[in-house]
């Protein structure tokens, strides 16, 4: 098993045919990777984008997803990470992730990042 | 089998019986294409516009819908393509056309433009 | 059979026992008037207003939905007609109405007038 | 039976235990109460309210609303008879109450008054 | 049995691994505590925050929940009261907690706090 | 306020314009009356019944439930008396009743009556 | 208007492509025929059955429904006359017909005639 | 905390008001007691009878499901226990017992006793 | 465009990695094939089969299913041939499948085909 | 990665507290393994047994299923050994499996084994 969080090399891009503004919203509900004490965790994805030049190659987006499978996580990593990879690989207009967790000893989690919140009230400058 | 995509001609119009503003929205759970692989897609479209001298003829919308059955496409050109030939024809005050397609590996789209925010941070000038 | 679009003299009133704002929403599925080729058309209206001195006397409004029964309309025809309709018999402070018709040749339609959006960008002046 | 409706006596109030906002929402689907033709009504209220200093005691609030099984009255008479009583006997902030009644002759009918949009374009002054 | 109401000690941080903007939600549906007669009360919480600094540790939010389980509260203290401690060990940029209660005698609860409304309209100065 | 549980003299019936079997099933959700604390309960009721010569007309169906408004019973007196009032008027074939109890103290009931099993493992012969 | 009860001359069939037993059921949620006081009446029809030598045309089923609409006729009345006229024009092996209705003063019906079981405890022999 | 399952005394009984065969069904959403390692489980218990000459007492059935509030059980010991209970103190004629359980570690359960299965294959004889 | 009503050659067969019985459910719900008027028809398939020695392979299942895609087709040809040739190629020890079609004209169809009903009240001999 | 199909020694057995007969249903919507070309497959588990002297202790369950996680198997592989394993170590009285899978390429399948019917029409003997 491995630590590493994913593999931004994965995801492939194609060219956006469009030069105009639209959204596109991918709904992936079969993420999982292990959790902090090796067990596995399952969660929804949802990402929705304002592409620029590029838009997501689908099942690149499914390889990426599915190199987390036996990598080690908090769902804090995964969500920050992911974002990050999108944003570089992409370089979208607006992105928004969500992610909802399976719950755990009676509780669930969903973890949100929106580029259009995402400096406002700045925690670090 | 063609890869011509969707035939604006067939867009009927219907004379506004209204001078006044309302909206209409056209929901369509039939839409199916070839993607890329000539691997049949199926989406949901949903239409919603504000008319301003003519209406969608819905005889001519299901006709136009039927003209993709056997074309070649992708989502991004699909919703793009749908987008220009109705403000073409109709010259609708307002349209946003949104379309969700059945999962393909474990994923799912939805697309959607909207001509109330198509010009705002423009890609190319 | 009768091409008359309804009858606003059976929309009769109530006086409004408050003075003070508030809404009142009338929801009705039990909408049915003859489309153009004499088959029959079923929606569900709602009617959502602000009234001023009167409120509708629901009776009434019944016989109003049963008096297009045998009817000719196109949708935008019907939705127009009971807007202005009820706005010249109740005069409310605001009204919108939806209409959404159960679905033909796989396509199923709405629409929507909303008395404050209705001045909004002006098709005619 | 009596035609009075309901009796504010009967609303009793406990200290709020906090001076910060927050809100309060009850839910109540066993209103009852007699039509205009001794016919019984049925309806659904929901109260959302910012306390100031009191909250509702919710056995005082059944009661209350059992105080109107017997009483006859129009919807618009209930809703703003309730939205007096509540506004005289516990002073909140804010207050929104929405009715919802079940099916009449294949109508419903839904009435909702808030007092942030009360004073706004009033009907008479 | 006691009526202490929760302990904050039980509350746990784990380091946030970003310094941007997001939110955690967290959902639990297995929230008892004793209400002011002895009888349990049954509800459902839901908290949303922008972390600053740190994240709640799952465990220790459960242990926490389950602090309340025998001691005697109203509903409004409850949430008075959690709300009070997770502010003071998180430190959190928002928060907004909703608690939703099973119904009593046919009317149930629902309150609601929010960081960002707390200090609009103040109560006590 | 009564304590006479209802009035089988309101059920009046219509000649069955049938000498065939079918099923004719009944639902009533606006059912209420007055519990043994002088509260009053809430309850949907469902009669399914094969007819013999007689149907139930529908208003005086709706007056008979009316009738037990101010009535004090327990929910087992009134679905046995219930199912007595409709064979001793009817005399369907084959009769069962449903009723379901909005929830007191957390709890729900559903009581239940069918003629097909009234008369298997007898209580007292 | 007429009271005549349906034109079992608009039934059309087809000749049933397989000698095999199989099931086909029809669903019409637009069923509208005048009650007994000149009220219209709404109802959702589901035809069951197991074609011998014919089946539905579905465009003459949609006729023969439609032509209920200015008829008066009682839900017993109606259930029965349907059945009679697609046993008579079709011969099925097995059908079943089931009719629900709108709710009217708060009550719904629901009718329900089954081939298999028509016989059973015949009424007049 | 206890280890005592539940009080059997606590279950009070009303004398069942008709001597025919009829169902009860009792609902109640609001289980919990702790599980082996002292942490909270929480169910939804049904309970289903043919009463014989007693009826269960809804007051005293909650203050018994309350009383294995700080007790600890197995899933298996609190249904087999809860069913040998009802059956000593009621001697219902029929009698099946659902309990389901929220999810721990993403797996959720749900156990049933029915007493006409009871003795089908007994185990130990 | 063609009148061949799919291939079953197209349907491919895995060896049943077990001799012992059980069920396999397939689920598809991306039919289309183009009814008589040459206008598409929209249907979602369930085939439930207990395997003899053969399985089906899913991938050549959705080729069969894309077969019929430019056919012309009434629905109850299809169900008969898709019944044939799986049980050709398959040999199921048990085989049902059910076929769902979207509305035409506000009725919906819905057909099934049950191997342990096929021979019952065989319709010629 | 591994070929081996789960490792039945995960399998751990709590001693029944009970002799008499009940059913337990255990629900796991989080199973996971590899399918033929390494791509994960995703499905949902349900065991309903009658236990004889042992019950699953779940938390071994979780691990059962959590040992496939990187295992190649067929659905109807995973299905046959999963019920092997639980029959070998557990011998309920009877057993039932059933796993629902995610769809791939449009198509969702579900698997299902019944102790009580397994022996019925055997395949080979």
């Amino acid at each position: 098993m491995t630590t590493k969080w994913g593999d931004k090399e994965m995801l492939k891009a194609i060219k956006n045919p469009s030069d105009k503004r639209y959204e596109i919203t991918i709904d992936c509900p079969e993420l999982t990777f292990l959790g902090e004490q090796e067990q596995p965790d399952f969660g929804h994805v949802n990402v929705l984008m304002v592409p620029s030049d590029k838009v997501i190659e689908l099942k690149s987006f499914k390889k990426y997803i599915f190199s987390f499978r036996n990598s080690f996580l908090s769902y804090e990593r995964f969500i920050n990470t992911m974002y990050d990879h999108i944003m570089e690989v992409y370089s979208p207009l607006e992105l928004s992730i969500e992610v909802e967790f399976r719950p755990r000893g009676g509780i669930s989690s969903k973890l949100r990042i929106d580029s259009q919140k995402r400096h406002k009230g700045k925690l670090h400058e």
